[in-house]
């Protein structure tokens, strides 16, 4: 695709505003060593090594992944310092082992006494963080629990290296002011730092505490007692996050580059072809201040077509028409047959999953490589 | 993956129970030529040329494909007679003539004088569809438009071969009752073949009527006037059909293979190492008369465990409740850490899309082949 500009492409294609992505990547480095913590980026956004290396070019410090697929593709290309932020299957330790025994520093996450437990079965020294619940929204200890202890003592006794506490204040995505956002990174912090200090008065090592949103990562007023963050989507940034609040549409570094393929003049529709499968069924702006159905439709400069959404989308076909009620008079001549669209997407994580690969288009208005990603298991 | 026994499989791990997706591609077919109709399967659903081979092997005659990528995979597999079932951009009538002199039948769709007009600039001989609308649902003419008639003309003048009408009635998504089902099948039918005779009384050639929903296609009474119908979902089948009636739950044939990592006892979690990544974030049955969040949850033989459902997901978590609000009071005994679960999907076709290739369960209970499928564009 090098060298190629918009109207050549074949769609959908995943388009990396380059720019702008590096624009991102620092705006959150530069926060991160402002407030005096290590940025750990989670790489499950983009699956893409140039993106990653981009990130730690910038001054990222590790890694964070959500498959061990992940952290072998991204160990293979020198990353080894690995933390799989999922909580680890028994089943899945001689994988985990297999890749620490080639020199990864891969370290991995339990909540339970069972998952604990298990880990020390294995008798391989695993590097293990406890996962902390903050916020109630999905897994973890709470830092008041009982079992907090135990779990760190089982972990500790049984000859496994506790690296520390880590929590992901997944509920930041619920909240829209600065307020709410700046508090939820506040409870993501000090209940993180509560659990930490409740281990290391028990006498268990705590070295590291890891927290970790884009939300909260760029709401938060101080950090005190964490030594690293992990956020991810920061990297494209997406229509959630503008709705939260944490980035403008301009920001947006990824979209899906779709093509007018007919007219339902009637009902104002133009049919494109990224539908479903390009955008990915992610309908998270549903729930939020503004629903951008299932993306946002701007010109091939990255402008938004006011008014223009995709409201309804098939697996290969994406229907535009304008927000609301009153259909569009006359499609045709606004988004006519062959137009080239760009299609803001709703989660970066998921609608990048879509795709074996991203464009990436350069400010001359060219595409200036391809980046492979990968997907599965 | 050859041998393996379920509980020795990494997950997530996309299966097909390889005796039920064959008694689903028997049952079309047998209806198909019951009805007196050819069946060309949309091969979308399964992206493999295994499935699609199995499909063939018991009568179907030519595939529909949603993307060129599917129609070049396929033809490169011997697959010679191809309806693109999207309505054609001029800018993929290069590729589209690239197969076709490389030997492929590969017919497309248009549905607007602008295409069409598109399609005859291309001086090539392409084969062409009219796409009629029949439900209001998404592209094509109504077959009362006088525009019909003006795109056959056009078409036909312009030295394309006019191959057809068809049409997908995709509002038959919607229904869930054998009454309403019948009447959708009669209407797309009714309507499609009305398209014909209007071209045909013209005198415009109009070979071939093509229809097609699996919903519709399993509750036609007759096809008088259909040459042809398409249908995919049917091969594997999902939650969403079973809802719509036209399955039962143990008829359908892909599941998703997952492990428990995790509870929150007090509110009744358990959480698995199948999210939104493995599940998609198809939402299809939210609307239905049983809402199964992101998937109803089996044990590994396949067979529901009553009431818990994936209620909610994250990338690489799912969170498996009880329906409804009452928690599970002992989560951990009934769903322990480790566990190996099958979950059923709302929309086959969306999550298969999230795997790279399928684990092909035998009936012994062992893995007997792993059948790869592609993505993309």
């Amino acid at each position: 695709m090098q060298g190629m500009e918009l109207d050549d492409l074949d769609t959908p294609t995943a388009l990396i505003d380059a720019a702008q992505m590096d624009r991102n990547i620092a705006r959150m480095q530069a926060r991160m060593t402002a407030l005096g913590v290590r940025l750990r980026p989670h790489v499950k956004t983009s699956k893409c090594l140039a993106v990653a290396r981009r990130q730690r070019d910038a001054g990222a410090q590790g890694i964070t992944v959500s498959t061990l697929k992940e952290a072998a593709q991204f160990f293979d290309d020198g990353f080894d310092d690995i933390l799989y932020a999922v909580g680890i299957a028994a089943a899945k330790l001689p994988q985990v082992r297999a890749l620490r025994e080639r020199g990864c520093r891969l370290a991995i996450v339990v909540d339970s006494l069972a998952a604990a437990q298990a880990v020390v079965a294995d008798g391989h020294r695993h590097a293990v963080m406890i996962e902390i619940d903050s916020d109630g929204h999905r897994a973890g200890v709470k830092p008041e629990e009982d079992r907090l202890i135990a779990i760190g003592r089982t972990l500790h006794d049984g000859g496994v290296v506790l690296q520390g506490v880590m929590t992901h204040a997944g509920a930041s995505y619920e909240l829209d002011t600065p307020e709410a956002l700046q508090a939820m990174a506040e409870q993501e912090r000090s209940r993180c730092v509560r659990a930490a200090e409740r281990l290391r008065a028990a006498g268990l090592p705590c070295p590291e505490v890891s927290v970790g949103s884009t939300p909260t990562a760029l709401s938060a007023r101080h950090l005190e007692g964490v030594t690293e963050v992990r956020a991810g989507v920061y990297v494209f940034n997406d229509l959630v996050m503008a709705n939260i609040g944490v980035c403008a549409l301009h920001e947006i570094a990824l979209s899906v580059l779709a093509t007018v393929i007919g007219h339902q003049p009637d009902k104002g529709w133009a049919l494109t072809d990224a539908g479903w499968m390009a955008m990915s069924r992610d309908r998270g702006t549903e729930a939020q201040a503004v629903d951008h159905g299932y993306g946002a439709v701007c010109d091939t400069r990255g402008v938004p077509i006011p008014g223009f959404i995709v409201s309804g989308a098939n697996q290969e076909h994406g229907i535009v028409t304008l927000r609301g009620d009153a259909p569009c008079a006359d499609i045709e001549q606004q988004l006519p047959l062959g137009m080239r669209l760009r299609i803001l997407p709703n989660h970066a994580c998921a609608t990048a999953a879509q795709f074996p690969a991203y464009a990436v288009l350069g400010t001359a208005g060219r595409i200036t490589a391809t980046w492979e990603r990968f997907y599965g298991w």
